[in-house]
């Protein structure tokens, strides 16, 4: 589809005209007066199946974030600043306007709908892709405005318009062994109970995806780089029913299902199994990923219990095997990326490299490793000012080859039987100027302040966080993200509640770092039109000496890949850091060293100065 | 009375018996069945005038928290693990019962009373002295057991029993100059009236004495140290109104009053003049301060918009006029306490110095300073394992003689008129140990870390804390309190919102750090039994550059005392630190030797290697 729209640029983009001009005829048909479509699957993923781009398809903006708002005289296109610039390119000529979401005086689309909305006017979307907070927002919102709008949301619009439409996802399901899980479904299900007692609930509506797989032992593949598969579960204090696509299943997960107690039903039936529960049970639902269509299902008749999903807490601390079998796949993972640095290295100038090329032979090593599935996310591979953009995805059409000089930054992972993995190494590619060499080696400060943070029980990402961010305050720059993300387990590459990061709204609860959390550790500068650094470590929070003041605790590192020196200017280095950074490299070529060849090993330990 | 008690220690405490008993048969009569009496005056202040001392006239425990609970049968004192061995030792032979608070297994005040009282009886407590916050949290509690419990408020049953109570606290006012305040009441009003706008209140009772005399730019001496007066004050759009004793105002001050527009009424008449209000009024009470009483009697008619005061985060942020005058009195406050370390280390092994003596030694020469006014709080001057006491106070019936050995820690500060001091330092009389010299050294780097913060605007001290607190942790050691609190301007000696600590309460709000913003920086390390550090500056947050990341913030700081260096062992100090030390020193130096004689010059040169 990209080609056939770049085409249009410039002019007028009449396919999307067509499919806009479509659609308002089928809300007329529908008494619609304004139609809402986010980027959203029923299970409010961060990432979703092409199934679910419909906002794309009738706006053409392809960014992961962004909702469409479409009227009978207009539309309107809400994305964050990530993605103004590419808004703008793939709005053009479709009549779309943008809304630069945080910028003064642009109204949110709650505020837009409450204020431009008439009393007695409808507002559609598909019920099933907005979260039940959401939806409720926009409830409270009109409610406030004083205006009496009807809500419509049990259609998909897009249904019989997008007739080319990829199918609805429907991956194969595997079971996770409990030798790899750690945990039998029946021990995860008698700590989510307690957990729904606790809470005052007596019934779980789970809708989270990867929550689901946790808790069933189970992995699917409807979501890129996420082993995810469509799917619902309702638990009760003493049942389990797992609503999922009758053709996924194979009869090897039918038997393991089975003999776990659970039930199985089609993923379309939820809500009329819902609708016939009987009335007046307390049912657990998390209103960021319960979709607005089952929420409202339940409040007619159901005491809703809204907290965060009890399971979500329980996946983020990983148990001992799974610790066990991430530190092997970790080490496995950090030799594939040595072995790249090294063929970088060794090969930049000599042959042409590209950013994809470079992405697809870290792809090829890590592809050698027996556990290997999938990537956990498509590679972000920048060189030079490219690397500046934080989520930078290079194409085809656009991205750049390497040459043997400056910098370039690839953040990359993968899926294994045995743990996901994300790691970010920014690479010397040739002569680095002095201002690159003082912002890789604050950046090297930075991550190793934060690995050997020592704290006490209690401390969330919020009282951390400014030990990596210190180092680069002090040079009067920032990075406009979190440090760090929890990290799935042969799940999501992004988990919480753990996270790292200093700045929290009004109310916002932080999680405090539990005995086996991980958490990545990734500071960076970028510095728009120049360059990009990021050092990514996965960390995983520890206990340590427990006496009269606490229990104290520390990071104990996962990832094993060199640190460039070639990057580094050592004045720059604190003598504290210094000693971290030396102790780190020591280690990387103790553990890496006996996988790599003898070019390689010979390479790495000039470069960690064994 | 402290002696007349001891007497008693070990047998029967038949006074406080006897008072017991005259307050049963008092609470027999008034139909109460258990009566309670907190540490608070009606204010909620942090330090109380003796007058309130109710709970420690019936029960001897004298600690500075604590709530005695009595019925029939029985007494209970309630408080905190800094009192435990105190509140033994002095409620023995008395027959009340302690509960320590925090420990496992015993209950909270709520959860004692929720359960024992029956449906039907009566609970008793001054109304006045208990906060609106936790009366209702009374009434709740009983509400959530099913129990119909009274609450009887309206007296003091000390009045007729406590025939020698100390007179209500009634110190002159006097006003303080808009030279020295920066801003007029009538500038105050007005940034108090928008607040009041944006929280969407018409009118505030303010109840929080420190926050009434910035307000209104007076001063008083009802509280030790404090230099308040007993006070409310009730502020509409267009209107102010001062509730005062007629007696503590002179004519200077009523003119002043006038000529502010302020009226002035009874200290008395706050209740009538509730209940008399117009209904239906918007009135913003902070909880935490406001009495009981005062929010009965406005709920009946009125509409309580329950917030923080709005004059907190006004106060807590120093004005130009008040920064400038608090750099002049830090300075004179800071050559006071290091000619006094002249003279401790001059003198100590030829002349006896007491833990007392050297306190007393301290004030004459602050006393000497012509802004002086009081001391900010009782000044903690303590000798070896004694500085390991927190909170500790030496008495005449039990203090340590200085020896030419050891750390001797001293906590103290001054009121001017110019501002309110805090200041602690630890010094060597002699050779100090290896342990000791580790500890004061991770100290150094403690107050070093953190004085030299950079930030982004949005910080709190929660972001920041851990700067101060992470050498400490890294020794496996802790030190249980905040790392800093604000100071007041001529006021108390501890003021919010701004704080320095790592831990909140699930929900607890903290707040940013703005331009103007003072607070302490007091790390330190508590060894039971052997010795005690802290080492504390007052610093003031500042702007600094502001670029497309956000506002950067650093802290200026205010104390300039030497450091001792022989306490320090070097090899402890990380180079960053040893570099910001010595910076620091130098900068002592500069700003205080030229108002030393000779001899202190000569030595301060030494001390702080200039």
């Amino acid at each position: 589809m990209g080609k056939e729209m770049e085409k249009e640029m410039g002019h007028e983009n009449k396919i999307i005209q067509d499919r806009l001009a479509l659609l308002r005829a089928k809300m007329q048909e529908k008494g619609i007066d304004y139609y809402m479509m986010p980027t959203a699957d029923f299970h409010s993923s961060e990432y979703v199946n092409d199934y679910f781009k419909v906002r794309e398809y009738f706006c053409n903006f392809s960014g992961s974030n962004g909702t469409l708002v479409v009227w009978p005289e207009g539309a309107g296109l809400w994305t964050d600043g990530r993605y103004f610039i590419q808004a703008d390119k793939e709005l053009a000529g479709t009549g779309v306007e943008l809304f630069r979401m945080q910028e003064e005086g642009v109204p949110s689309i709650e505020e837009f709908l409450a204020q431009r909305m008439q009393s007695g006017e409808t507002l559609g979307f598909d019920g099933r892709v907005i979260a039940a907070r959401d939806g409720r927002r926009y409830e409270e919102k009109f409610k406030a405005a004083g205006k009496d709008i009807q809500i419509h949301c049990t259609e998909d619009l897009a249904e019989e318009i997008w007739t080319d439409r990829p199918d609805f996802p429907a991956g194969k399901v595997t079971v996770l062994a409990e030798e790899l899980a750690g945990r039998s479904v029946a021990q995860k299900l008698s700590d989510v109970r307690k957990k729904l007692t606790a809470a005052g609930a007596e019934d779980l509506l789970l809708t989270k995806l990867d929550d689901l797989m946790w808790l069933f032992n189970i992995r699917g593949c409807d979501v890129e780089c996420n082993p995810v598969a469509m799917s619902y579960g309702y638990i009760t204090q003493d049942s389990a029913v797992l609503f999922i696509q009758e053709q996924v299943l194979d009869d090897e997960v039918r038997a393991y299902l089975s003999a776990s107690q659970i039930k199985v039903q089609a993923y379309d039936e939820i809500v009329p199994y819902l609708e016939a529960l009987t009335s007046g049970r307390k049912i657990l639902i998390d209103m960021r990923y319960c979709s607005y269509v089952l929420y409202r299902a339940l409040t007619a008749k159901q005491t809703v219990v809204e907290a965060c999903n009890p399971t979500e807490a329980l996946k983020a601390v990983k148990n001992p095997v799974e610790l066990a079998h991430m530190k092997e796949i970790y080490l496995k993972d950090s030799v594939a990326l040595t072995k790249f640095i090294y063929w970088l290295k060794t090969n930049i100038g000599k042959i042409e490299i590209t950013e994809i090329s470079a992405a697809d032979k870290l792809e090829a090593f890590r592809r050698e490793i027996p556990e290997f599935l999938d990537l956990s996310f498509p590679t972000i591979a920048g060189y030079g000012a490219n690397a500046a953009m934080m989520h930078y995805e290079a194409t085809p059409e656009n991205h750049a080859v390497l040459q043997p000089e400056g910098l370039f930054l690839v953040d990359s992972g993968g899926q294994y039987l045995g743990g996901t993995t994300d790691v970010t190494r920014t690479i010397a590619l040739g002569p680095v100027s002095d201002e690159q060499k003082l912002h890789y080696t604050m950046v090297i400060n930075a991550v190793m302040q934060l690995t050997h943070a020592r704290w006490l029980y209690g401390c969330s990402g919020r009282n951390l966080d400014i030990l990596a961010r210190q180092p680069i305050w002090n040079l009067g720059l920032d990075y406009k993200c979190g440090t760090g993300h929890g990290v799935g387990y042969i799940l999501n590459v992004h988990e919480g509640p753990q996270n790292m990061r200093w700045r929290f709204a009004k109310g916002q609860e932080d999680a405090v770092f539990e005995e086996g959390m991980d958490i990545t550790n990734e500071p960076g500068i970028y510095i728009e039109g120049s360059h990009g650094i990021r050092i990514e470590n996965v960390m995983v929070a520890r206990n340590d000496v427990k006496n009269e003041y606490g229990q104290f605790m520390h990071f104990e590192t996962l990832t094993w890949v060199p640190i460039d020196f070639d990057a580094i200017d050592e004045q720059y280095l604190t003598d504290v850091t210094k000693t971290m950074l030396c102790e780190y490299q020591r280690e990387v070529y103790e553990k890496v060293s006996p996988y790599l060849s003898e070019e390689e090993r010979a390479w790495l330990k000039k470069e960690t100065w064994a």
